[in-house]
């Protein structure tokens, strides 16, 4: 998934002079061409090189790994190998992505494979995902959360794409929890291996598995939070089309809710997703159903109650992490 | 690259009851999805998931990393996670080829892509790369010289990319140190991760670099024998369009040999080739200057040296290797 909303950006700044150095020597060890890409995709330069600031990568992830590994006692720097894989396998995806879903902007540009074509964009992506693995490569725990991390996201990202076809009701319909688990990999296995190598590069691997469950249900309060963005941010925020994930039959939580209501509204709104959300009028009509059966609530509440139990498990393996604590709130709390 | 000619099957066939079930049981952890679409890259079944036999992949390097282990004194058994691993890299660079190229058949059947969609087939060979990573996860020398393997993988598959839109005159052409050093990428990277994988399961680290440079002058070899394949090779042995390569322009190897001969036969086909090979004839003309330039036989010659060298290091790494020397050699010398 995509952040939508700039976040309290207090770890991910201070972390940024160690991190960017790291990220722009793995990605030298590419062929100069896919280093070329691999900039473009990080935000670092526009399509013909030059170098560009600005809207570039959040280093979300690392930061969770790097503030993981902080609260266990050891610096920073110990769990750099672990933020450069995360972060880089997390531009792989995205550039993956938006080669699936046909998506021809990413952060206010184009994206990589619109920049350079389809095989190109393929390739590079494929060369980020290396570098990540090779980034653990010597280090068998942190290697084993990374690794689990790539199937378990490969996972949520083929379920995610087989409920867009799936109907919105009857016995095929998704549900809540197919739901959960479909976000937990997409979203919530590359928190997870943020967590769990952070802590397992500071030295403490005893905690890496109730680190890796913190963060997988972190990943689902996330995607919920965005599935709410994804109907009701403002698309000069967000950088996506407005209401496009209704318009796209996703099968975000909001909706899912909404008709399980069971209320007026939810029946309303079950008429118009099987006639087809054809156009903008229809989506908008939708969006207001949702509210209206209460499914924006509904998500909204089960986002705070993934976040609450992520952040019970943090605090008790990491009695000393306020900021990574705030960091998750301020990953799920952005402006709904 | 893909294997245009049955091989010496004895190896293949005898390691089939071990590596068949492994790869099989690695790809049930996918996606019921993406299994079946791995099923359908493995050649197991068809397009709708019925069980077919047949033409499926032939487990070379899988037979090099066992045999390998064999060499060392271990069971074959004991490096079934690289072999593993290794196939599974294999299948996962094949589908995402068969994309980025444009192929719409693969083993006389529809490329991935083209039975399932763009989007599906990308997100399987995600899926079979990260099944292969977490093969080895656990064990950092293995682990090793496979992300050293990936990462090479993708320079030679972007070199090779790159090279298709470079002249074949002039201060840019590809030299031949250039093709070598491709090729060793593309083609070598993965055979030398399952050399030395293999021996380092097998319980013989110190052999792992040197088996990584056989691995990888054995790939230099096998892509020119493919090269030479490409141009003259049976299209219905090869399942590839005659003079494919020609056609594409690819740099291979008798073209640029046959280049840089300096003969008649060399500026003739020179002039031909700035003109442009549109056609099924110009090719056939092409091809035929290339042989009476002398192409043909150098690369020939340097493929031999290749495998020259790669059989010296295993004879002095492994001086019981009978079967892994015979299958190297047989690779090399398929129907030219």
């Amino acid at each position: 998934m995509t952040l939508r909303h700039p976040l309290d950006g207090g770890a991910v700044e201070r972390f940024r002079h160690l991190l960017e150095p790291a990220l722009r020597e793995a990605v030298s060890a590419l062929h100069p061409w896919g280093a070329k890409m691999a900039a473009f995709a990080m935000g670092w330069s526009d399509v013909d090189g030059r170098p560009q600031g600005g809207d570039g990568g959040k280093g979300l992830r690392p930061a969770i790994a790097m503030l993981s590994a902080e609260a266990v006692g050891a610096p920073a720097r110990s769990a750099l190998p672990g933020a450069v894989a995360v972060e880089l396998v997390h531009v792989f995806s995205l550039v993956h992505d938006d080669i699936i879903d046909n998506d021809e902007r990413r952060r206010h540009r184009d994206a990589l494979w619109k920049a350079y074509g389809v095989g190109p964009a393929l390739l590079a992506g494929d060369g980020l995902l290396a570098l990540a693995v090779s980034r653990l490569a010597g280090q068998p725990e942190a290697s084993r959360y990374l690794s689990r991390a790539l199937v378990e996201l490969v996972q949520g990202q083929m379920a995610d794409m087989v409920n867009e076809n799936r109907p919105w009701r009857g016995t095929d319909r998704v549900g809540a929890a197919e739901y959960a688990e479909m976000a937990a990999g997409k979203t919530g296995a590359l928190l997870a291996a943020s967590a769990a190598t952070g802590v397992v590069l500071g030295g403490a691997p005893e905690l890496g598995e109730r680190m890796w469950a913190a963060g997988r249900d972190l990943g689902v309060a996330f995607q919920i939070a965005d599935d709410i963005l994804g109907i009701w941010g403002e698309p000069q925020i967000t950088g996506k089309p407005v209401h496009s994930d209704l318009q796209r039959e996703k099968k975000t939580l909001p909706v899912l809710a909404a008709l399980d209501a069971g209320n007026t509204a939810a029946r309303e709104l079950s008429a118009v997703l099987a006639a087809g959300i054809t156009d903008e009028q229809a989506a908008r009509h939708a969006a207001e159903l949702v509210e209206a059966a209460g499914g924006r609530a509904a998500a909204r509440s089960a986002a705070d109650r993934y976040l609450a139990r992520a952040l019970e498990v943090i605090d008790d393996c990491l009695p000393d992490a306020a900021e990574l604590r705030a960091l998750c709130k301020s990953l799920v709390n952005r402006v709904t």
